[in-house]
């Protein structure tokens, strides 16, 4: 039994996973930040998820390869299903994508187990957010107590965390945060939308709520819109 | 919300997982089985699971690329550790894969959403099995739990469960099951290294287990052998 300062780091390449790793590696943490090519209509994020965990020092910067898509279900993954504009609701929208933070920790899982590493770190945000069942912090402590029956490492004594140092912060105070530690938001991308540039549409909910956290902390909005 | 008579099995062309899909076509489930590339050193189970889905009649058979063999860490996946002759031990072998069943029933999970459905079989079982953590009903209890927190479905009203058939059978009681609903067994691969042909090497952990079932249960092993 071990214990070593190493962290997996789920790394969107977005807003608040940024945010997440400058948070993790002012704590000290070694980060091994993890992305996904998950089938996402996008793939700027993933380009700017390479320079953030360079910027950031990451020890190492996995994307995994899983097609969701194939699933489809979602206005992320399904070329069938649009991505809508931003509206007021109480419905968890048709962005949701079925399962994907079980199965973006289950990765994380495997690979902080081969490290002989304790702690994971997700950006999830309960307020500010479209009301993903997956980012709520019942579910993340669901998860835990899986996580801590499933694997030989929880066994032999050693307890995973999963970390959520954005739980319960408004999108105004993640970027205050994230600027404190000297990230750089414009090379981020949050839109479900993005163009090959990284531009944002402006309109969909990742965009919207970008936005509204940017004018609520009265900073000026470095994001590249189309 | 609804209520479907579909299910979700993960198969991996094996005996224990061929057995539940049997189990859950006999309880009148319309079957969709999931197989995952995930990097094993052998692929005959595959092929396997693919005339196994055919033969059950399975709705659909979908196998998912996942590279588990990118982390390594286990005798199944990482060219550089060898699979190991059966040994008795309280050890958890280094054939365990790190939070394999975790990421299994995680797609398992996706998929479950997107085809409305609300089971899911796996074939565990923590008798005549090798001590993996992931196998045990503690672990499948919390995953249970933790996926209800964690999809829209769950939110919606609609529980999710997780059947395990074979959690408390040895391996001649799983034969036994398996011959009186009609499963060939000779078309199974359940070897940690089986060659092309689907042929087993006859001494790792999972031949040791499936040999002594055929014996105890005083049937015929129709296993062909390396």
């Amino acid at each position: 039994m071990s214990n070593t300062n190493k962290a997996v780091i789920l790394l969107s390449g977005g807003l608040d996973s940024t945010t997440t790793l400058a948070i993790a590696k002012a704590q000290g943490f070694e980060c091994y930040a993890l992305s996904f090519d998950y089938g996402q209509k996008q793939k700027s994020e993933l380009k700017s998820a390479a320079k953030i965990a360079k910027n950031f020092g990451a020890t190492q910067h996995r994307i995994m390869n899983i097609a969701l898509s194939d699933f489809g279900g979602s206005a992320l993954t399904d070329a069938n299903i649009d991505v809508p504009e931003f509206k007021e609701s109480d419905d968890i929208p048709i962005t949701y994508v079925p399962a994907r933070n079980t199965i973006f920790l289950s990765f994380a899982m495997a690979w902080a187990e081969v490290l002989d590493c304790q702690s994971i770190f997700i950006g999830v945000n309960a307020l500010d957010y479209s009301g993903y069942p997956d980012c709520r912090q019942d579910y993340i402590t669901a998860f835990e107590a899986m996580a801590n029956l499933a694997t030989k490492q929880s066994v032999e004594g050693q307890k995973l965390s999963i970390i959520t140092p954005l739980i319960n912060l408004n999108k105004a105070q993640i970027i205050q945060r994230g600027l404190d530690l000297g990230v750089d938001y414009s090379i981020t991308t949050t839109c479900y939308q993005a163009n090959d540039k990284g531009e944002a549409c402006g309109f969909c909910d990742a965009c919207e709520y970008r936005k509204l956290g940017f004018k609520s902390a009265n900073i000026k909005d470095p994001t590249k819109y189309q």
